[in-house]
């Protein structure tokens, strides 16, 4: 009988609902640039961030005055300031800001997973403090990559892939699903170079052609900050 | 401007509406076992297979005296003299037979290709046939993995990636689907093993519980046969 707990990945949101299972914590992963982003703004001071699904919902704060970002597509929606690009997030002044964001990929799996009993954001920058806090919990963890319109994608796979292998290594948790295994193997070919192992990846080369490459760059640098950004209520807060 | 035709990897079949596009060739994989007992069969001599969907119309077929195969969960379905071991399609005289199969994934993969122009079934055991069938056609082609209850399986998976190696490596076909990567890569890593590297699948696991060593040895055994079973109208046939 193994008591430990599950890691497992869930490819795409789409396919959520065949993984949900016994899951009690998800982490939403949309390393190109969502949750990359997120986690810049926490760094940066950001006190709290709401995602929301569509870019009228996004407005509708915009007009209340709230700091908003659109993003779809891989550019940011006309009308608004700021999109998910990290660098957006550093330059600016967020101490204690609200941040309302909509993006093509990460915030519709935020919202797919709704239901669970805790949602936490992930990306390569803050890996070994998601997997610290998820190591402390010691509860099922589902890794929900947010792909490319439901299509599967690497980058957020092997994101996955390294949140799984610490927690597996770590000795305390299991996976048994054949999409966790995949993601480790994935990871595991990536990790001494990500940029090198994503080169033909196919949101590599469509953010390449809008000259993000320093997004990208920025995206792939595992553990620049150590925030772990967690759901309370409908809107992130840091939880360090 | 790219004229290659394109070969890329659907992991299972929920996700087909959002491969098919403008393929022209869906491949039907289901390592463990469907494909590769369709491909025994033909190997030994049945002159067409029909695939369904419900045992239930299976069922009819044999009561109108046809030979029927039956599989669910990995068991033979009560009732019916065979599953969807490869060993069962060695050991009685086919010759020129129909052979009626409905399996848990593989006979669900071929219906939902139902739209596609042409499709072949795939397995290990006739890798390089289908292959050489697929350069020869040089148009676009969609590698369907079966899956395991719409879940990713790392051995279709596998098998998938091995054809598209084959393809991409011909000079003559292209790629550029992340699944279709994460699926070359995957071959890349188990190739040299497929055993020991699909020793902790979900699948292999299941059928190992039920004594199904011998029929897992032999479907990973590349190139056993040269058969390329196409469909025409609702059944299958041998292509060469």
């Amino acid at each position: 009988m193994e008591n430990r707990p599950r890691v497992e990945v869930c490819f795409t949101p789409n396919l959520y609902p065949l993984h949900m299972d016994d899951s009690e914590i998800v982490v939403v992963i949309d390393v190109l640039r969502a949750t990359s982003a997120i986690c810049t703004a926490f760094h940066n001071g950001i006190e709290k961030v709401i995602p929301v699904s569509s870019v009228e919902e996004a407005l509708s704060y915009k007009e209340k005055g709230y700091l908003v970002a659109a993003e779809r597509k891989g550019q940011v929606v006309p009308g608004f300031e700021f999109g998910n690009s990290p660098y957006s997030y550093m330059e600016k002044d967020l101490k204690d800001k609200t941040l309302v964001i909509t993006t093509t990929n990460g915030t519709k799996a935020f919202h797919t997973a709704k239901d669970a009993k805790q949602v936490v954001i992930g990306s390569l920058i803050n890996l070994d403090a998601v997997c610290e806090f998820l190591l402390k919990q010691q509860k099922n963890v589902l890794l929900l990559a947010s792909g490319w319109q439901n299509k599967f994608c690497l980058e957020d796979t092997i994101c996955a892939g390294a949140i799984a292998d610490q927690l597996i290594n770590s000795g305390s948790f299991t996976s048994n699903q054949d999409s966790s295994i995949a993601a480790k193997y994935l990871y595991l070919s990536a990790k001494e170079n990500y940029l090198g192992f994503l080169k033909s990846s196919s949101h590599r080369r469509r953010l390449k052609k809008l000259n993000l490459n320093e997004d990208i760059k920025y995206c792939l640098t595992p553990n620049q900050t150590d925030v772990v950004p967690i759901r309370e209520k409908n809107y992130l807060v840091n939880f360090k």
